[in-house]
């Protein structure tokens, strides 16, 4: 079966934070991932960014081993996340998540929602 | 409760494709991904690109309303696919299904698994 090589894990995050600046500072947010992917031992390819009139922001990160993304909405004091790892070459679970709680640590989380979804 | 306001719909789609030359074709697919999201009615705030050495390609797009990515395995006739779309301005459930549609269409299909989380 040709799908059991290609079998990912992708984990999907909703985060509700306490009060703080991380949800309207790309620039900071940007630094810490990016050091964390290289700490971590996964590879950027190449990432687009946009922040938003409200002062939310999206980040998102091409990896060699997929992608991550983060989008904010500090109105709300909440975020969606995405850390979605591919295991072709290398089983990336552990990797994923610990990148994934490392993550969230930084926004200073109030609440969340995780999801695993294996692709 | 504030997490109804953030209600999202993110669709993840795992594609196999009939042997075609659309999944090593990033200027192609960006091509008609770039003009279908504008033909639609979503929002291109940037996104980022990659080309593997063996054939495959990373295409994300930050949309205004959260993201679209594929990510392609020529040598397996396999891509991965994700529209995420957030509802708070306006509800783009019909706009998120439309456009996954049309892009598994670009891919040739052969067999798909589709979900469809909401967050």
């Amino acid at each position: 079966m040709k799908k059991n090589i290609t079998t990912g894990l992708h984990i999907l995050g909703e985060v509700f934070t306490k009060e703080n600046s991380t949800l309207t500072d790309l620039p900071f947010i940007k630094n810490k991932i990016l050091k964390l992917i290289e700490e971590i031992g996964l590879s950027n390819v190449g990432f687009t960014a946009h922040e938003f009139a409200g002062g939310g922001f999206t980040l998102i990160i091409a990896l060699a081993e997929s992608h991550f993304s983060i989008h904010t909405w500090p109105e709300m004091n909440y975020a969606t996340l995405d850390v979605f790892v591919c295991n072709i070459d290398k089983d990336n679970t552990l990797l994923a998540k610990m990148f994934f709680n490392r993550v969230v640590k930084l926004l200073n989380p109030k609440s969340i929602t995780q999801r695993e979804i294996i692709r």
